[in-house]
């Protein structure tokens, strides 16, 4: 059966971009330093039931999608059944044509699941269905089983502070399973002071996973110290904030104890106290990573749960949040600058949402490089609404204008599902034909090592070098 | 005669983009749900005395072109005769190269003035002058004509509620001329609150055609109501609105009846009460276009009459106009949260100025679909300064890459003149363009019937599901 | 030897735009309207002793680069030897792929320094050195020599308005040397009262230069007037202005001269009346402009030293700006329109940093056109960060949908170093290549007199005939 779609070439529209790919690029393993996989399901090995639970619990990509299609929410969040959920799933795909989500659907129909000869549709539907539970049965299909056909090393999971690793633990003392499962530190929540109940939840939450009965700042900033400690010793390099827009207001110590015993006594605070709390946190985690040699992420601009009907209903991240706007390039601009005079400043990835963003983020990082590490301030690969062909050469355009493509560390996949890894084989493609299609016009020199080997290094080796996991080698085979 | 520039294949560079636009795309007709054709015009079937008449009367694009190259405004707007504006005009044509205006100039002269065996330029003036004007004075270039030529099967003009809308009513009572010529609501008036008297002066006009006497806030309502009504009642789906910003201020109901009082009683409001009483008014015309079934439309970021000493002598929409710029995101997600969340949110078309305001656009419509309309928020066709080829690809492009291109309601002229049409042809050849490169490079499947049905849906029929027109029908003749 | 990267059709992908280019646009001469070449050195026929003396010493761009490579700085500004600077520089100039500096540098290897045979990298480097160091040493390549191989005409360097312009003095009675080496007048430091003390001694220093007594804020602005018409009498025909953003607030005269009195007796002003007093300076500075029928130059959205830590140690000027943000639309139009409201609205040309804002720039500019000199207000080559490929078509292609490419003034080196003239060559490539691929696809006529006087007006012509410098004509040779 020959591929209708997704060809061996697919994305590489040159021979210099078809080399590059095949020869250089297409083997290098995978380390995901960034996604929201959950952890339980590798500890467990879990496997899926059929290619709704692998493909639509959770992704709100595909929900958005279909809602835009006027499928009715019974059918994407509600109580209908597997299949139907699926078939309007697929009677959704030809009407995606131009999204991500299109491309995305077929390089994971296949890989890892095998069908290239059809397009998904409502009259495919059915013996795609069928024939993906099939697949999904088999051991090579566990959740453990995709990652090793994928071809994955290392994958780095979103965790919150009161977690207990318990997972992670699982996973890393099974002595049959090679893969890396490390966390993440993702402390959102204790920068979400907007909800005073919410707060002082996940404050007692933290409290007790750290053993310390959180009473005033000074032992919430204890509590958070022990969580880092212990996630440092589970294996976590790396911590993560989402925000709306960039913070560094000025705040003096005091006020900021002061707004801390305010909300834990159980009063809201009031908008320009809660961006100085969120100032002075996003100051205090900062210190902890640099402390620790972590790289600390921030993934900025994102206008969240901008739909209360379905909030209150769904809940959070289901697909009702959208790309934010308004200046943040003097904040950004104040919040490096403190820590790098104090010789404090971390590895850094910073993320933007809205692509307009994306030229005060290329030149930003260029202020705080500090000639020791290669590229230690990095922008990071196109994020969520921007993971998308042009979102992603936008990016990669970017960056190699305003600094250094060679030393980048590359794509992740940000994702909640197991079948994302080809998105690492998308970039990568995307990539090799951006560089590709540079060599044949002349714009770069027709040299193979050269840029071959920024290839490598961009697919996989500067991702080892920059964040130095322990037992992860630079080599082809990871 | 062969054609010097305008081809049969102009814009389509590639097999798969020729077979779409020809097969699929070329003959669909014309829906144009938003220009600003002057509807006496079509009632009186009016001939245009010569090209000046039907090309530079009122075309402000064109007006800023000629400033820009140096010609002084007695050309422009002033009192020279029709061929020396013409001729200056001629001018100018060469000096235009690579902007929109070139382009629309030689498809205007070709379809439907029926010339393309030369470039308009200084030397060619006076001959293409005597031809055109010859053609200009025969049944088919009447206001009528044209519109049949074009395959034109309906238009919405643009109108104010204080209008008695004859026009309208003459022409849909004509029987011999089928095609279909609606009013559409733009109450721009009632919250242009910034001029005292201006606003005074409209309500007494908007009163006098309601037959209400509008004292209070109560009063403007009814007043508005009956207009909508009537507006209906004459066949008008849809409203729209132009702002410089998106606004959703907070506000309160005797706030706002208190706001009303002091202007009508001949008082300012202060920035911010002006800011909250057009927020009111919003919601207010909001809430009719839902209860009727109405499409609402915003074109959101118009910086206007910047120049002064220009606005003073000549008036608005006269060329000195630009794009805006400032954070939208918020304001526009409150609005629509507002409406949504009382289940009162209507069909919904976003159009921006800004490009740097694309991708807000894009994803803001994915928050507030409801799964029942496909494409319920749509984000409009490139507007104004970019409906231009980069403009359309870039919004196309967007629109793909966060939303269903498959469900976009496509092409508008937004223009005032009765040459415009080839702006459909302009769209759809991009259009097919864009899609036919995507067929040859493999990033879309080679399924014509696929991709040529979504060309035909987004050029006509999804136009005519959208809007819902009484007697519009979806087949490839309207 | 062969070429191995910069080849003749370098950048030229077609027929159309390698005739553009070889026959049009190559052997115009150079106009090089805005640079920051040191006069000192012209007037001295300054020698080069060694590649890092042209190449590295004030190169901010490429010490940015070395930073993000991981040199230290040592290696960048510090006291290690020249060919250790050197050798640091060939090793990171392989990083720099798809960056600008990998074209630049390639390019000017090649024109002047003849070295096109090789890339630079670690294992060319001594021999690049020594060869490059040989050709230093010849007369040919002494700041005249290069000026003199580049075909430039004409350069405006960047001069204080307290600079007593004694390089330019002497430049203008060597009668052997006929290159015109004009000031151009940037009163940055009359705008910069932030810093008081600064400020206080800066007045100091213009009213030695001006021959005033600088008391109060008549004294202050009589000093600049006479700076300004001695500027005039050297030749001077533009002024420039550095801006984070633009700024138009509203003042009182009598605040105005509060402010300079506070500030005058060492007294900081607060940030609002900074404001006032930047918004009052402009005006002050652009009536002297329109006065003397200069043309105004601004220069919006750079955020500077943004590194604390490095500022203290190294100054300004040292690769620590980035790109700033945040809406202009407004108070540039406000700015723009009081002028034009008094008829006292100079030539202007506007230059943005974020490319976000390139199209509220192209479109501001239509907005004050006056209808007699064509292309007054021009919108500015794509500048600092954005002098690139992609950052000069996407100025190319705004400017051509929003405006008049054909009236563009074109390009300018904005450069330090003597080995940038190459960057207009760079320009051509890219213009001639933009417009050839649009003859080819049939988007442009093909009428090589049409599009390729266009070229050589962009190129040259154009700004020959704006800036209406004395003696210089618009011939092919200038």
């Amino acid at each position: 059966m020959s591929d209708v779609f997704i060809t061996e070439n697919f994305l590489l529209e040159n021979h210099a971009a078809i080399r590059l790919y095949h020869e250089y690029a297409r083997d290098m393993p995978i380390l995901d330093y960034h996604c929201h996989l959950p952890p339980r399901q590798i500890a467990e090995d879990h496997r899926f039931a059929n290619l709704t639970e692998i493909w639509l619990y959770g992704d709100h990509y595909k929900w958005r999608a279909m809602r835009a299609n006027g499928v009715p929410e019974r059918y994407v969040t509600g109580d209908a059944s597997d299949f139907e959920k699926f078939q309007k799933w697929a009677e959704t795909v030809p009407k995606t044509l131009r999204n991500p989500l299109y491309h995305w659907t077929h390089l994971e129909l296949k890989r890892p699941l095998g069908i290239s000869d059809r397009l998904l549709g409502p009259e495919t539907a059915r013996g795609i269905w069928d024939e993906c539970n099939a697949k999904l049965a088999q051991p090579d299909f566990s959740c453990r089983g995709i990652l090793r056909q994928m071809q994955v090393v290392l994958v780095c999971t979103t965790d919150d502070p009161a977690d207990d690793l318990e997972a992670h633990r699982a996973i890393a003392a099974d002595r049959d399973f090679s893969i890396r499962v490390l966390p993440a530190f993702r402390p959102d929540k204790a920068m979400a002071v907007e909800s005073v109940e919410g707060f002082n939840a996940w404050l007692d939450r933290l409290g007790a996973a750290a053993g310390i009965d959180i009473r005033d700042f000074t032992s919430f900033l204890d509590a958070l110290h022990r969580r880092h400690d212990f996630f440092h010793a589970m294996g976590c390099r790396l911590s993560d904030h989402g925000l709306e827009t960039a913070l560094a207001e000025d705040y003096t110590e005091s006020e900021i104890r002061a707004s801390f015993a305010r909300i834990r006594s159980g009063s809201p605070l009031a908008p320009d106290a809660i961006a100085r709390f969120k100032s002075a946190m996003l100051y205090e985690f900062a210190l902890m990573d640099h402390q620790k040699g972590w790289t600390q992420q921030f993934h900025i601009g994102a206008l969240r749960n901008t739909n209360t009907r379905r909030f209150r209903s769904l809940g959070p991240d289901t697909g009702f949040d959208s790309i934010a706007d308004g200046p943040l390039a003097r904040p950004l601009a104040r919040f490096l600058d403190r820590l790098d005079q104090q010789d404090r400043l971390a590895k850094t990835i910073l993320y933007n949402l809205n692509p307009a963003d994306n030229e005060v983020m290329a030149t930003m990082i260029g202020n705080f490089q500090d000639g020791q590490t290669p590229g230690k301030i990095q922008w990071g690969s196109a994020w969520w609404f921007l993971d998308q062909k042009d979102g992603i050469q936008r990016q990669l355009d970017s960056l190699s204008n305003q600094g250094l493509l060679s030393r980048f560390v590359g794509m992740l996949t940000d994702s909640r599902s197991f079948l994302s890894f080809t998105r690492h084989e998308y970039f990568r493609r995307i990539l090799c034909n951006l560089l590709g299609t540079e060599i044949e016009k002349g714009l770069l020199p027709r040299d193979f090592d050269l840029i071959g080997g920024m290839v490598q290094d961009i697919c996989y080796r500067n991702a080892v070098a920059y964040f130095g996991f322990e037992g992860i080698g630079p080599g082809p085979r990871g």
